[in-house]
């Protein structure tokens, strides 16, 4: 899971420790539930040890189940644009990090782990609400805003099914700033447009 | 999988033989090449016999992997709208499918099985390319009908992903007439609009 860097013997085994502990501990009490302190424990190191090596909770749960993207980092680069264009930003955002080096493979075994595993299915669920759905509802300013951050992850989740796990041509070979471009746009009136 | 009327006894066993039949079939050699007289053969019965449970080979294959739709039937229902008005109409007839008795956990259980099965995949695929995008490409008239249609498909495999296998709320509880309005305008333009 973990790049061995060769300079620090041992850390790679403490690692895969947090990230074992990190994925029970998310599994038996969900996203929500679960901390970096009782992970820690769980592991036998320090708290200050886990977040020296992963950051933040959200951070932490991206590493254990491999999500290819920590929402966070996502939104904080979308964010830097202009309101208007969050859903082309987002959608080529999120192409970049599937189409690159083996994001494409992580996205596909996301997806199928999660959609087979129920405990992985309450994880991503409770993961999507807090730490994408409620950031991307709160930037969008909308009194409905998680029902629009929910159509925003239908078509992302589709999307992602479509291009890496279906394979669907010629969705599944087109180029990503094709796709933004097409695809942006219902992005955008679902966080900021007339919804019917 | 088959009703039994009662009135004709023997013949559900002769329909799960055909259903057998045509599941290996499909598996073997895909929803493109297999074929009604294959599958009749296989099940040892005439292949008009087939035709009369079954109709076509398209409603044989959605019988088969319970698809919980008929694409024609459905695309029929559509084409009788204004073309301005198929997005919604898709939705709006998908949803009733889906949320009308066991629909939610058919089209939960296919996508499941889809996704980690290779087989079942490569089927599914092909049924989607030709039972349905090649259909909804004719009916838009456009000369990039089938990146239009490879995008619709996104949408509404991530439709029935969040609201009926992740069940992400408020989505997976909004009445279906709120979401038809909100992700009709979607299909809408991937089918006949501009596309960036």
């Amino acid at each position: 899971m973990t790049a061995r860097t060769g300079r620090r013997p041992g850390h790679s085994g403490t690692r895969e420790a947090i990230l074992d502990a990190a994925r029970r501990s998310f599994a038996e009490h969900g996203y929500d539930r679960a901390t970096i302190r009782a992970i820690a424990a769980r592991a036998a190191v320090d708290p200050a040890l886990v977040h020296h090596f992963y950051g933040t909770k959200e951070k932490l749960f991206a590493a254990a189940v491999g999500f290819p993207v920590v929402p966070s980092d996502l939104i904080g680069q979308i964010t830097r644009q202009d309101p208007e264009d969050f859903g082309e930003a987002l959608v080529r955002a999120l192409l970049q990090v599937w189409d690159t080096g083996d994001g494409a493979g992580k996205i596909a075994a996301l997806l199928r782990s999660t959609l087979t595993n129920d405990a992985m299915m309450d994880m991503f669920r409770q993961f999507v609400a807090s730490a994408i759905l409620s950031v991307i509802a709160a930037a969008s300013g909308h009194d409905d805003a998680g029902y629009r951050a929910s159509l925003v992850a239908s078509q992302v989740i589709g999307l992602a099914m479509a291009r890496y796990v279906v394979r669907l041509d010629p969705l599944a070979t087109a180029p990503a700033g094709e796709i933004a471009a097409a695809v942006g746009p219902t992005i955008q009136r679902y966080l900021t447009g007339r919804l019917g």
